[in-house]
């Protein structure tokens, strides 16, 4: 039987020549990932079901990013609490503050995840991985414990649309414009419980930083996970970076998909999502009267280099407009550093920004750069629920780097083809 | 009758010919100062006294460095009363985030405070610009609010305590180790509300920098100044930066001290300041079994840029211990820009360090590296209270940044001039 490549992935994982859409299966899993806050939950109940060891302490990922450097007591124990369990059980891969970098940024980055691969990670945007050709899914603390501890989780294997790029993408597009326009097609429900199953000839001119957003924001649109085919971008993404041999998955040409969706990139246009929903999509370019108050630029969204290139180009030579705060955060270490080395940094600062350590941080109201009442904030992360970054009367307006930094220089949602 | 440089400068601002140790005076004040914490409390006594115009919009000085950028609505909500508040009374030295620092780095590196000047802060240690030869002391709230609206304020004129500085500074020891010195030889109560007043041949051989880390932390032995008279050095500061002409007060000949204390900079040693008063001095040598989780290199005492260089000097090229976190917070964003121009930054990183963005945070358990239970850090800050940098049962530990970067080198509190 035809299957998808989300589905085939599943099934060589679960030791099944093949699976079908609805089916229950233990699958074998290649890591384990979770964050300084849902590690915690995830240790209490390991303890509590009286497991004794993890199943690989090379596949277990553990990554402080939310609340660090700790913002109070209660993230400093969160922090604590990873960091002894880590420490107790030889897990190689626990990023602390030195060291750290936003989980889903630093995984691909690190060649901790690789094509093929069947990962769960106790966070939502776990689905992330899906860019190199992998399979990975957000899960709940328990499941995460289960996890760590069996190596293994079950899945009902999803359906799948599939979602075919043609063209290619115009300057001051990015990646985020393509996973916003899908969103506010199909709706934050538009994909539930399914793959989003990327193909197409326009996939060749999508960068990998693109291809990790827009997997990034399948939950968004209620997915499973998202997925891209492997090519030689991905390839070349993952040599001298994988840290072990990656195995390529294709869909079958025959697979069934609930539904196909075909995007003309070319035809795309900077794109904002405006409150309270990711898929209240509108041009960026009728946002001219809407005042914003701060401009947020990282995150496992949109906190990878070329996201911080794209900033660069707009912010370079300029000054933010006065009464916006304007708050980069490079989403690894290594990103941070090369934004040092390009010269980015010194820009982003003379341009009137704050360039932040690597954290989750104001994306889910955690730190660095919350919102005070009625306060409007165009933002490169992805979700713009209400409250989400700050009080209930605030607003978040997602969109990409490009268009994030255009606001930031006009203080009001901008084009980035405008400025 | 013979006065005190404190008393000159009190006596002038209050436009009387002479003062004694005891008088109370109201004096003209040059510039009021508040921060997000301690400014919408004084907002709101101002507005609740019935003010409505402050007394000149280009002497009060808001400056956003507690909690920025916001680590959450709580933070938010109280810079938002600041911004709100400054817009409306078109207050000229309001620094917000892409312009902040932490206010006692960022008002003598901006010129805003200068030599001669009588000023009060509604912050315990804005007895640092004393290292100008300035009158300046912390007060509550309210009387910030008094003087906002009349540029006024009454004080007691303090008696003073004479420190006699002989000789210099040997490598690796700087005025944060004199200061703890002195608060270890007099007490945290040793100066209750008099003037510290510096003089003697060694203060030539003291920087600016470490003058105003001096001054800092003169409430830490409880005066209520520290005050240097000018010199060269004062004055070669001040050139090009003061937005004021400056006046130069000299303590008479024969003014009378409550006693004078002799230290020898030359004898001094790397100083800390165990848990869990500033007066709990030992030598850092002797620290060896004492081990660290974590180091905090900044803060009002020691974030300048005198401060970054010592820690480069000591990290570069180096690893930090792999247990420990070491954050590091230059104190300004001109000084967090000239570490990045001289290579600082991207060292401190490759040490296995991260670089915050200006902020006070971490000193008093405020955010951006609160500790958990039992941790133990090195800091460079001004006060290891029981419980100041997060939960009750962690310990602090206050040293120089030479200090501090040798002990994230090993792990335990370490001397310096070992590493």
């Amino acid at each position: 039987m035809a299957m998808t490549m989300t589905q085939k992935i599943l099934a060589a994982h679960a030791g099944l020549e093949e699976v079908t859409a609805g089916q229950l299966i233990m699958a074998d899993l290649d890591g384990v990932l979770g964050n300084d806050i849902t590690t915690p939950v995830a240790i209490q109940e390991f303890e509590k079901a009286g497991f004794d060891s993890v199943y690989n302490k090379e596949k277990i990922n553990v990554v402080l990013d939310h609340f660090v450097p700790n913002k109070d007591i209660k993230a400093a124990k969160q922090s604590k609490t990873c960091r002894d369990f880590c420490h107790k059980h030889s897990i190689k891969n626990f990023f602390d503050v030195g060291k750290m970098g936003i989980e889903h940024a630093l995984l691909p980055e690190q060649g901790i995840v690789t094509a093929g691969d069947c990962i769960i990670g106790a966070d939502s945007h776990t689905c992330t991985y899906g860019a190199l050709g992998a399979f990975s899914t957000g899960v709940g603390s328990t499941d995460m414990a289960a996890g760590m501890a069996t190596g293994k989780a079950w899945f009902k294997v999803p359906e799948a649309i599939q979602v075919v790029l043609k063209g290619k993408l115009s300057p001051f597009v990015s990646g985020k414009d393509v996973i916003l326009h899908l969103i506010g097609l199909i709706g934050v429900d538009g994909a539930l419980y399914r793959s989003l199953e990327f193909c197409g000839e326009g996939i060749s001119s999508l960068s990998m930083d693109d291809r990790l957003c827009i997997c990034n924001m399948a939950i968004e649109a209620g997915a499973k996970n998202g997925i891209f085919p492997v090519d030689d971008i991905t390839i070349q993404y993952m040599e001298g970076r994988s840290q072990r041999p990656w195995k390529v998955y294709e869909a079958d040409d025959d697979a069934s998909y609930v539904k196909t969706i075909e995007i003309d990139l070319s035809s795309l246009e900077p794109t904002v999502s405006y409150p309270h929903l990711p898929e209240n999509t509108h041009l960026a370019k009728e946002g001219k009267n809407i005042k914003i108050d701060q401009v947020v630029i990282g995150s496992c969204t949109n906190g990878r280099l070329e996201d911080m290139e794209a900033a660069y180009q707009i912010l370079h030579g300029k000054k933010v407009a006065p009464d916006v705060r304007v708050i980069i955060i490079p989403a690894t270490m290594a990103i941070y550093k090369e934004c040092l080395r390009r010269g980015y940094t010194e820009s982003f600062i003379d341009a009137g920004c704050v360039v932040s350590t690597p954290t989750c941080g104001p994306c889910l109201g955690g730190h660095m750069g919350i919102l005070a009442e009625n306060e409007r904030c165009v933002s490169t992360t992805n979700r713009n629920f209400v409250g989400r970054m700050g009080d209930i009367s605030s607003e978040v307006y997602l969109a990409s780097p490009y268009t994030a930094a255009a606001s930031a220089l006009t203080g009001t949602i901008t084009d980035p083809r405008e400025v």
